[in-house]
């Protein structure tokens, strides 16, 4: 294949603008899962699907899927439709309809074998919880977690959400790897690396795993006029010097994408007047690789020990969640590569630092991602937002890589 | 005077025991300002005065009063009957119940000049607003301040619970300096500095001010694993390293008794996947000297100043509270100690860490304050005790020091 096929890119754009004026807020979205603007957004896309010859079907936790009726290999692809609160215009949006326009262009053309199926995942961002949507298609969603699901900002139960919207006798699909050679998946970078480096396209070659962590320090609380300095434990004074050693530490022992969070303090009473007799943070590492955070948490366990041992406070971590770092397969991400460069467009491999429905299906399917620039690297805040020409750049090189996908390995 | 007034030291220790089982809780007391318990503490009180020969009288903001009819000069004595939640029996008790003595041993007596008024002080604790009957009896409560107050535990406005207890329409009455030669009180330390020294008596100085600030970081609200470290500008991480600085640098500038305190500490958003993008703490400093705390505030603005210049946070410090440091009288000063030294006790001369009621009386008539012993440092929390031992010696200390007080500084 040496000419690329030819994408709508005007009509990528309006459909992407159509998208942007349903749960407008100020430039960017306000569309929860399950909020009204959320399922009219995916009535719209049930509509394009049906118009694209996609036979549409809802599942029972909420995901869209367009399947296709051209013979044949198919490639899923798609994103979600729900935002984060008051957030951007194209996180979640820019994928479906990047696939939706990949079935429009490929389905049925003759130098193309098989077609694409197109996806709305639901609840990516986690209203009710995680990559829900995506999750429950690998079989990772029990009946338990929907019944104690709840919307983390109403509090309306995932349950009573899904009777109301009528899915609740609806069954939940699970993944075909027996129909599809592949997933894959655009989206905004959420970063700023593409635009630093003026580079058109991601070629993402992992999804990060994140390792939470609970770092607690006990002391004792007394009353801040009364007690001398030297005889304090205050736990809030040894957490601000813990979090300063991490960051002095760190660096020298971290991968060179590796990232840390400290992204939530509590101190215990929390009054001006009382010394903090304990103290709490929550610590988060992002890396793809294993052996880089088990380093850094040795650095974690050191460092508490000495702290404790040092005193007046005791330091202990506990790991809450371990990363589950995703790989995106390899012919998938030759295949973006080589799209991308058909269509005159520069890439950059890189690893998604923020996790993603494609992480999901990676362990059922081979997946890859590709991402377009984002400005100023801002997401999930209604400015987000990625020029005209990076979209239509990204759409041209999304399509012409379903189509060297479902060409097959011995074409790339 | 050469031989110590005899003081009922069983008769202290029987009605402490009394006031100990109204509201008690564990081995301490739960008695909010105008509970149920408060209430029925003052009822106690009001029917010892009684007994005491002083006349009972209460004002429009809950000071119950006993004054005496003793002619020639009077001193007044006292402290307050309610207690922080859950929290200790002495702390407020031991001072109405030494200045209750006091009245008992001293009216009347030939060889005392006038006598001693005994006051009960509602809501030093500030379960409303802080020192507030002491407050409002030196002129430094408005009409406007009452119409706002609610207990901050129950919501419950002060106008509402004043209603309630019949003391709506009750004047508030003000300070007589005409009438009192001088206020004395007696308080448990709050802190371990008598017993570490092995002293008995505590001669309180002055009482700290305290000056309060609110310092806020000012960085970049982002996604925690799609911002690189290098792009970050993390407002926690930049609170981390101002405690530590000042940490490092106060103890430099600081006077011997100087403390300072981060209570609070709150990251914006604060939650586990978000760059904070903003931070706040509450910091507190307390001293007796204007010009130390000076010294100190000029550190915090340098350092804020280095850091906002060094990036990538900006800080800014804001004086919430200017202290009022209040020196203690030094004639009651000398009466206390040289009483103390009467009755067989040690004496160290130091400053209050925590405010008092005193602190509002000595803006109009010479005051005084005595500390006996905590055991442990131990304050605001039910396990805070005083030895029955350490008790009796600060009641003989107290009445003989209220006896040298009347009879005037020739004698001291």
């Amino acid at each position: 294949m040496t000419q690329p096929i030819e994408v709508d890119t005007a009509r990528v754009l309006a459909d992407l603008t159509t998208l942007r004026h349903i749960g407008a807020f100020k430039s960017g979205v306000h569309r929860p899962t399950f909020s009204d603007a959320h399922i009219q957004s995916l009535d719209w896309l049930r509509r394009r699907m049906t118009e694209a010859g996609l036979a549409h079907e809802t599942d029972g936790i909420g995901n869209v899927y367009g399947w296709s009726a051209t013979p044949g290999p198919k490639l899923l692809a798609g994103s979600h439709l729900e935002s984060q609160n008051e957030a951007g215009w194209l996180d979640g949006p820019l994928g479906v309809v990047y696939a939706l326009e990949a079935a429009r262009v490929l389905n049925g053309r003759s130098d193309v074998k098989g077609g694409v199926d197109v996806v709305a995942w639901c609840d990516e961002e986690g209203h009710f919880a995680p990559l829900l949507g995506s999750r429950s298609y690998i079989g990772g969603v029990t009946e338990e977690e929907i019944d104690s699901a709840r919307d983390r900002t109403s509090g309306r139960s995932l349950r009573e959400v899904l009777q109301a919207t009528g899915l609740a006798t609806t069954p939940r699909l699970l993944a075909r790897p027996d129909r599809h050679v592949g997933y894959l998946e655009a989206h905004i970078e959420q970063g700023d690396t593409l635009e630093r480096s003026g580079i058109d396209i991601g070629v993402v070659t992992a999804i990060v795993g994140i390792w939470q962590y609970e770092i607690t320090f006990q002391g004792q609380q007394n009353h801040a006029g009364t007690t001398s300095m030297a005889a304090r434990k205050d736990a809030g004074l040894a957490l601000a010097r813990f979090c300063v050693e991490i960051d002095d530490r760190f660096p020298v022992v971290a991968g060179a994408r590796t990232v840390w969070t400290t992204g939530r303090i509590e101190l215990e009473p929390g009054a001006p007047s009382i010394i903090p007799g304990a103290a709490r943070m929550l610590f988060q590492v992002r890396d793809t690789d294993p052996e880089v955070v088990a380093r850094l948490e040795a650095v974690l366990h050191d460092r508490a020990a000495v702290a404790t041992a040092r005193g007046p406070c005791s330091v202990a971590v506990k790991r809450l969640r371990v990363g589950k770092p995703a790989a995106m397969h390899q012919t998938i991400q030759d295949a973006v590569e080589r799209a991308s460069h058909l269509v005159g467009a520069s890439t950059l491999a890189m690893p998604s630092g923020a996790g993603h429905d494609a992480q999901m299906l990676a362990t059922v399917m081979p997946a890859g991602m590709l991402f377009v620039p984002s400005i100023g690297g801002i997401s999930h805040q209604w400015t987000e937002n990625t020029s005209d020409t990076d979209i239509a750049t990204g759409a041209r090189a999304f399509v012409n890589a379903c189509a060297l996908v479902l060409r097959g390995q011995s074409d790339i």
